[in-house]
């Protein structure tokens, strides 16, 4: 983990936030690199699922929520965690995660503390008009039940997938970018017929490992585990984690859930005439009813299957899998990250072999036009006459290939590609490398 | 106005925030299209700074914001709106923004109202750990600055882009997604020697025009407000702003700040030291210099040239010029947004001729995923049967192209391209769709 941690401040993938300031427990910035790897995770999952699935449409709904969303839901009464103090350094613990040097009679009987974020909305504040930080996207999703299905006119089974940041106050963060208090969550809800949801969680856990599997997260590496009856989240008929061997040790990567028809059931009105099967809250705030009807022309709220993954979790994993410290035949040792080619923060860098050369420096730059205007993502122009470490810099950065633009590129139009893998390197015509570009990154 | 909101209801650009509980003033949610649209927006903008030029790097920092950062920016002294109450109708109001009904007798003197959010982070709630919503993304680039400088070996001129969500506790958010609580900037801070600033933001002030201009908010529509100088923001040395004819009146798209040296001065340590030039509060808490060096090895602060555009009002005004009702020949009329094919929510359309024919809608399958797998953004199967509503449902939503298979495309592998803005119907080979696509699109 350490070494991790240290790449990932010394290549510009993450920064503790405010760090000038001696920086926020549990908060984090991206940098340049950072910033690129995170995108292109969540862009592949978007792609997965609202791109490559005729029956899921995508939504971004606000980080600021009505405070009625989140008491239907349930969070204002159970999303909380045991908290106890200690009497002797005057600190506040989770229960379950009390450092060894803290004595148990010091300690206070656990109560309850609640992780939602809020905030007062507008300019009266009297403590009765706030919004909660979103604790999870899902709940929006619910509550643009009615909305996405009239205007999309989508019928069962269907989902709706949403990528976006959510914020958790944890009492103790910790483990590096594994658990923060403000984070990125790809949702997706998948809307089905009750009696259908068990077959259709299967369906997902195994979509899902496919998905990690293509981002470099092989399955073997991923345990399932079933979570037990009695730790069930309470909306919860049956929860599989994603468990992935994380250098702090086994934890959740992501969460596949059967949510039943909780969530709909509890934010629709006129519950009593739609058979809700859970045990829902009385709705007296809500305006809609969140229901479809069947071929008999009957309502019913369907079930929902959410497979729920955290961005920040999965680029961490992603990481590790790709870190490798290679022995070279020469004795020496190099860092690279095997990152998959469209996950690689930059696609390709353009090396000149002159740093001061007009003609090299100009064809470099056209090349790298050439690429990057193919939309495939980042493409950086190398400029530091430094070939060797040019490739060592993007080894550990994870670039795919070096292309590297000399005096003989100037005479027939060819380029040296370096891969990044084999560190193999081969000759090709610049009007060959669009389409060995295409096919190395998408 | 109130038909372009329509449109975006109906056909999930965008609906109200918690909708079904009666909603939360000034706060909005992106549904199927609209997310796309707003991905498209940010896309483009990041591309066109961070791809197109080599001395841009990214960053997203986090949204909860150690307050030293927005102590020593000035926004926890400047950074609010003159408010007033109404003893009469016990309403508070933007002095501003008075309703008509309001007696000047009834209304108190105005006093100042801070715009930041705030929330309690950690354990323990005693009104001093807490962070802020951050107000504008910049700040998070400034403090930043000597990270990325160091990882990524930048030197000046370069800049820093970010896209991200901000908060403001706006008194009387209006005028649908235009003034509103929660938003979204695309902000680049560029740094320059002193002396460079002002060719700098004339120079920035073009680019940005000619990229509005690409989006499909022609030059034409823009108004250049130079602000004058006892309205400038404490920061701002020059400010221009460009202003949009939008539904509700001309108002501000983007600024163009010249900034100075003011917020690196400001978040600097040994600011003694810098020569800084503009008036900054004396720094006791940052563990960072924030300067470079010059050729001589002398330290000094950069100037910064800020572009900042909000992408709500973006939105609006791309989806304001866009948005056309045209007369037909048949002496209907036809509402079509002529969005630029790269924005478009969805860039085709695959309509079967018969929606149950297995060949035909195989086929339809088969062509959607050989156009999506290009990666050029969302390619929908419309398989409800009925051709002529869908041309009308994708004039209505912006989708460039129309693609329909019918009995002779299982013949002769031929489909008919119906084109958004023309109408005009053209035949042609599936395996020349590929090419015809991306020169569409892209």
């Amino acid at each position: 983990m350490d070494d991790l941690v240290a790449l990932c401040k010394r290549r510009g993938f993450i920064f503790q936030s405010g760090e000038i300031y001696g920086g926020l427990q549990g908060l984090y910035d991206y940098g340049p690199l950072g910033v690129e790897l995170k995108n292109n995770i969540k862009n592949a999952w978007w792609s997965s699922m609202v791109y490559e699935n005729d029956n899921i449409e995508g939504l971004d709904s606000s980080i600021l929520t009505n405070p009625l969303v989140l008491k239907y839901s349930g969070h204002e009464e159970t999303f909380s965690d045991p908290m106890v103090d200690c009497k002797s350094c005057n600190q506040r613990f989770r229960a379950d995660q009390i450092p060894k040097e803290c004595k148990p009679e010091d300690l206070t009987e656990p109560r309850m503390f609640n992780l939602m974020f809020k905030t007062n909305v507008g300019p009266v504040d009297d403590g009765e008009n706030f919004a909660y930080l979103r604790p999870e996207t899902a709940q929006q999703i619910f509550t643009n039940f009615k909305n996405v299905v009239d205007s999309t006119s989508k019928s069962i089974p269907f989902g709706i997938a949403q990528v976006g940041k959510a914020f958790r106050n944890e009492i103790t963060p910790r483990n590096f970018i594994f658990r923060v208090r403000e984070f990125e969550q790809m949702e997706l809800e998948y809307f089905v017929e009750p009696g259908k949801d068990e077959e259709c969680i299967n369906s997902w856990v195994q979509k899902r490992l496919e998905w990690w599997e293509k981002q470099g997260v092989p399955t073997e590496s991923i345990e399932l585990y079933e979570v037990p009856k009695d730790e069930l989240a309470h909306y919860s008929k049956r929860t599989v984690d994603l468990m992935y061997n994380f250098p702090h040790g086994l934890e959740e990567l992501e969460g596949i859930a059967n949510r039943t028809d909780f969530d709909l059931g509890s934010h629709s009105k006129k519950q009593e005439e739609l058979g809700i099967k859970s045990q829902v809250k009385n709705n007296r705030n809500s305006n809609s009813k969140l229901a479809v009807q069947n071929e008999h022309g009957d309502w019913y709220v369907p079930y929902v299957i959410e497979p729920s993954a955290g961005v920040e979790r999965g680029f961490l994993a992603i990481l590790n899998e790709a870190f490798v410290e290679e022995n070279l035949d020469n004795g020496k040792t190099r860092t690279v990250l095997k990152l998959k080619p469209h996950l690689a923060p930059v696609k390709a860098a353009i090396i000149p072999l002159k740093k001061n050369n007009e003609e090299i420096v100009a064809l470099s730059k056209s090349t790298k036009n050439l690429l990057q205007d193919l939309g495939l993502g980042r493409v950086m122009l190398e400029n530091t006459g430094n070939i060797g470490k040019g490739y060592r810099r993007h080894d550990e950065i994870g670039t795919p290939i070096c292309i590297t633009v000399d005096f003989d590129s100037l005479e027939d139009n060819t380029v040296t590609i370096r891969d990044r893998d084999t560190m193999e390197q081969t000759r090709l015509k610049i009007n060959e490398l669009p389409n060995f570009f295409i096919n190395k990154i998408r």
